[in-house]
C-alpha cells in the first residue's frame, strides 16, 4: 500500500495514525505543499481536488481519509478500529459526523487564525473567533458527556471516531482552545490518554 | 423505528429516502422549526445540538443524517444500497465524504443565499456566490467524470452515496446552480434519473 500524504495535514495523520494502530508496512510519498505537488498532474491523478491524503493498493486508487481509514481497517490485518455491533458501529459513524459537522470546522477556526494566520504574518481575526468560540464550547459540552462514560468515544475499545478528532486536538491544543479542552475534564483526560498511544507518536513523529 | 425530523430537511430527506428505497414502516415525529421545537429538551434528549434529524429504534438513540442511513440500511429488510464489495464500498464512502466535504458547502452557499435569504426579505449576497462558484464548479467537473461511468455513483447499484447528493441537488436546482448543473452533461442526467425513483417522491411529498 501507498500513501500520498503531507505529514503535517491533519487528514495525512488520520491515516497514519490507523496504519500505525494496526502495525502496518506501507509506503509514503511526501507531497510537499511548498512546490505546490498537491496541484501538480502527478498527484492530481490520484486526488482530483488536489488535497491529501490519497491511497493506492495495487490498482485500487482511494481518497478522503474518513474513506481511507475505514478501507485501511478492513484490509490490513490486526486489531479492528470498528465495532462489532451494529449498535455500536452506528454510533461511532455518528461521532464521526460530529467530528466532520461539529468540531472540525469550529477547532479549525482557532487553528486557522491562530497557527495559520500568523505563519503568513498576519493577526488573529478575533471576529472569527468570538462567532467559534460558543460553538466549539457547546460541542466539547457534548464531548465531555460521552467521555464521561470513556475511556474512548465508544467505551472501551479504541475506535475510527478516537482518530477522527485527533490531528484537530493535537493543533488546536497550541491554541487558547486549549483552555476551552482543559476546562471539561473528561475530554482533557481523553486527550492525555489516546495521545499518548504510540501510534500517535509515530503518526506525529515526522 | 421512530423519525424526529422536519420534511424540508436536507438531512432529514436523506433517511426519508433511504427508509422509502427499503420500503419502511416507521413513525415520524414532525420537529416544528416554526415553534422552536428542535431546540427544546424534548428533542435534545434525542439530538443535543438541537438539529435533526434522530432515529428512535427500541431503546436505541443515534443521530446524524450519515449514521442514520447506514444503519437503516443495515437493518431493515429490503434492497440494499451498500456495496458487498470491500473497494466499491471504499469509494461509496469517497463519495459520501466528496459530498459532505467538497460539494455540500458550496451548495448550501447558493441554497441559503437565493432560497433562505429572500425567505427573510433580504437579497443574496453575491459576493458570497462569486467565492462558491468556481469551488462548486471544480466539484460538478470530477462529479460529471465519475457520472459518466453511471448510472449511478458506483455504477449499476443506486447507493447511499445517490441518497447523500440528492436533497442538495433537490435544493440547487431552484437557484441559478441550475446552470452549472445543466451545463455537466453527465450530473444532469443521473439528477434527472435519481429524481423520478418513486423513493425520491416519496421523501420529498410532505
Amino acid at each position: 500500500m501507498k500513501i500520498h500524504g503531507n505529514p503535517m495535514s491533519t487528514c495525512t495523520r488520520k491515516v497514519l495514525a490507523t496504519l500505525a494502530e494496526k502495525q502496518a508496512k506501507f509506503d509514503f510519498v511526501n507531497v510537499d505543499f511548498n512546490v505546490g505537488a498537491h496541484k501538480k498532474p502527478e498527484h492530481l491523478a490520484y486526488q482530483p481536488f488536489g488535497q491529501v491524503p490519497a491511497l493506492e493498493d495495487g490498482d485500487f486508487k482511494l481518497y478522503e481519509s474518513r474513506a481511507m481509514i475505514r478501507y485501511i481497517d478492513e484490509v490490513v490485518p490486526g486489531q479492528s478500529l470498528t465495532p462489532k455491533d451494529t449498535k455500536t458501529r452506528a454510533l461511532m459513524e455518528q461521532w464521526i459526523s460530529v467530528e466532520t459537522s461539529n468540531f472540525t470546522p469550529h477547532a479549525m477556526t482557532y487553528i486557522g487564525q491562530y497557527m495559520f494566520a500568523p505563519m503568513h504574518g498576519k493577526q488573529p481575526d478575533l471576529a472569527k473567533i468570538e462567532e467559534a468560540k460558543p460553538k466549539l464550547e457547546k460541542c466539547l459540552d457534548i464531548l465531555d458527556k460521552q467521555l464521561a462514560k470513556g475511556p474512548h468515544f465508544l467505551g472501551d475499545q479504541f475506535t475510527l471516531a478516537d482518530v477522527c478528532f485527533m490531528p484537530y486536538f493535537e493543533y488546536a491544543m497550541t491554541t487558547p482552545a486549549k483552555d476551552l479542552i482543559n476546562a471539561r475534564p473528561n475530554v482533557a483526560a481523553w486527550w492525555k490518554r489516546v495521545s499518548e498511544r504510540a501510534s500517535w507518536k509515530t503518526a506525529t513523529a515526522k
